[in-house]
């Protein structure tokens, strides 16, 4: 067995559901059991684990927060019922490329919390409280679907920008791949497309589903209906990614017409312009429907986040560096994204055959996943 | 202060909830303490109390099943959020009736167990025992949302058609009229139109929002929308009423193409041709899109109820004994559709000025509610 297939296995059963998908929510039991591996994992190696206050997890090899140092790893915090690679691969890997250094270098590893905004809402929490990009008021009061905050999850009240992150050199985060985009092991990134999430309220009103006349309604399933399809047919006219996935109906009886309907837009394009029309375009066609129906929607962003170009230089040292390996932009937002505003940054990716992600059917080969730990081993030794 | 405002107000805060409506499922708490005023009203009147086995509670003026028993009654659960006079109306104002009768009759009342199947899916659920259209093997194994069985929440098998229900010479419910059709406090219902309800499942790829391409999508969301869309247009071209207020995708998640997404479809017409034809459109329509999405639909029939028409003979009667009061049909279906297979049966309707049902607006007039109880104590001494 691979020195990655026996670390793999070490977590591959943690958080898993019936479903053959994960649920590792941030500071839930098996996210916790991951965050206990890590700090074994470090201590195995004699690394040094700090918390930045936030909920962030850091392993070093040198001191904490050295000036100079790069950080690589990722996230163990799944979205329900996704696969195990999503994250997880980007903090193994990182255990695995610093036993392959000759010697000890300034090099951390880091577990970031709530990347998929699976609990709390707001994908990235760690990353945008360590670098500033959200209060910890802000983030502490987040609720999850029973009503606990992240400041409670957590314990307190986050720290935020507390930690010296311009002492760190770069942060590489290796990822898997999330589409079908790679025809390699290892590629490069060069770009997030801009991306956000929007809460769309629909409300109606409530009555029953026998007696109510078709005329008399005022149904909100109707306009959320009307907008699921409307999105689709934009993102399709826009070569832009839009998706309803996430929906909650009142009272959600199945006799009863509903009096309101939540559904969740996550849009994303090219670039802000194109998001922007994007959004522009089915939030008319939606006011529009509502005014046919009788329902009124509002909308909330829960999050937005503009393009992100990965440093360009690091990007291509990195891709020559490995063979020219092929440099590719992603649809999904990563910490990297954030941090890459505070540092250079750059990701590399690990093909994934099935292109699926989000979803028990990801998949990594043990080849790939050696290649990568391979790839980002030979990163981390010619930054440091 | 009327003897109907002073009895209707011992139970107006049991089981209300935040929204003003009410959450009364079958034999939770709310309504095991409504089940426990009904005794209690019962033993201050001398009525002695029986229990069916199958959760149907009785209270009898005379010997339990004495032939000739003239039952009236209704039920005291809800749906989620409904309004608080959709059942227990015609409860409280049975034992109002009974106060006004000059001595006692054969009559009892009785509230039924789960009428609305807003915890186990199978409306009339109760008087579907009793008269033996369900067995107690496949009702003792309807589940909950949270898993329990009907069986486990009731304590036993229930007993089926135990009861000698052709003793009973007529059943009476009175209840509030659920649509904008009763201009006067009281009239007489007909007939109630056929109606069902189909669980669709549309399966597709779970995936990632942001990194999946459009054209590679397997969207059930898409399939989900387009149906419930086309369920509104289907009715309206037929005269029926078609809802689907109730939707569950999975894995829920904002930033992940659903792999599942279930709606039920509520269904009603004025006949089973028509009703028929309905849902054929509709299904049609829906495995036509399922074939665009590259998704599947599997659909099962939860409860289909053929159309009712009350004892004409009985009807006539009761609206000249009330003054002529206007005969009405309804959408909705009630434990006097499930009895009037097997005994003579009438419903008294009460105005309803909001036109809402299955929301926390229905409401009646404490005016035409005691009207109401005139009408029904008037009924009961005509038939006794």
């Amino acid at each position: 067995m691979s020195d990655f297939a026996a670390l793999w296995a070490e977590i591959a059963e943690i958080g898993r559901a019936s479903s053959g998908g994960y649920l590792r929510y941030a500071l839930t039991p098996p996210e916790l059991t991951l965050r206990d591996w890590f700090r074994g994992q470090a201590q195995r190696r004699g690394m040094t684990v700090t918390e930045d206050g936030n909920g962030n997890l850091f392993a070093w090899c040198d001191e904490p927060w050295a000036p100079g140092t790069v950080l690589t790893g990722s996230h163990f915090d799944s979205v329900p019922h996704g696969g195990g690679y999503d994250g997880p691969l980007g903090i193994v890997s990182a255990f695995l490329a610093v036993d392959r250094l000759p010697e000890r270098r300034k090099i951390a590893i880091g577990a970031f919390v709530e990347e998929e905004g699976g609990r709390f809402g707001v994908p990235c929490l760690g990353s945008r409280l360590l670098t500033g990009m959200i209060t910890p008021e802000k983030a502490a009061a987040l609720t999850d679907r029973d009503g606990v905050t992240f400041g409670e999850a957590l314990g307190s009240l986050p720290t935020g920008k507390s930690a010296p992150i311009e002492n760190l050199a770069a942060f590489v985060e290796l990822h898997i791949e999330q589409g079908r985009a790679l025809e390699v092991p290892v590629g490069v990134g060069s770009a997030i497309w801009p991306h956000g999430r929007w809460r769309m309220e629909f409300t109606g009103t409530g009555d029953h589903a026998g007696t109510t006349r078709m005329t008399d309604r005022r149904d909100p399933m109707l306009t959320f209906a009307h907008t699921v399809l409307s999105a689709n047919q934009e993102a399709r006219l826009t070569g832009a990614h839009a998706t309803v996935g996430r929906v909650e109906a009142e009272p959600n009886a199945t006799n009863a017409i509903p009096s309101l309907v939540r559904g969740w837009l996550d849009a994303r394009a090219v670039d802000t312009a194109t998001l922007d029309r994007l959004l522009e375009s089915v939030l008319k066609r939606a006011n529009e429907r509502a005014g046919v129906d009788g329902t009124e929607l509002s909308v909330v962003a829960e999050s937005v986040t503009a393009e992100v170009a990965f440093d360009t230089e690091l990007a291509r040292r990195l891709s020559v560096l490995l063979g020219d390996a092929p440099i590719l932009p992603t649809g999904a937002g990563h910490d990297a994204g954030v941090l890459s505003a505070h540092l250079p940054t750059a990701m590399l990716f690990v093909r994934n055959p099935t292109g699926v992600s989000h979803a028990p059917a990801e998949s990594a080969s043990d080849e790939d996943c050696a290649a990568g730990v391979e790839a980002l081993a030979t990163v981390l030794e010619s930054l440091t």
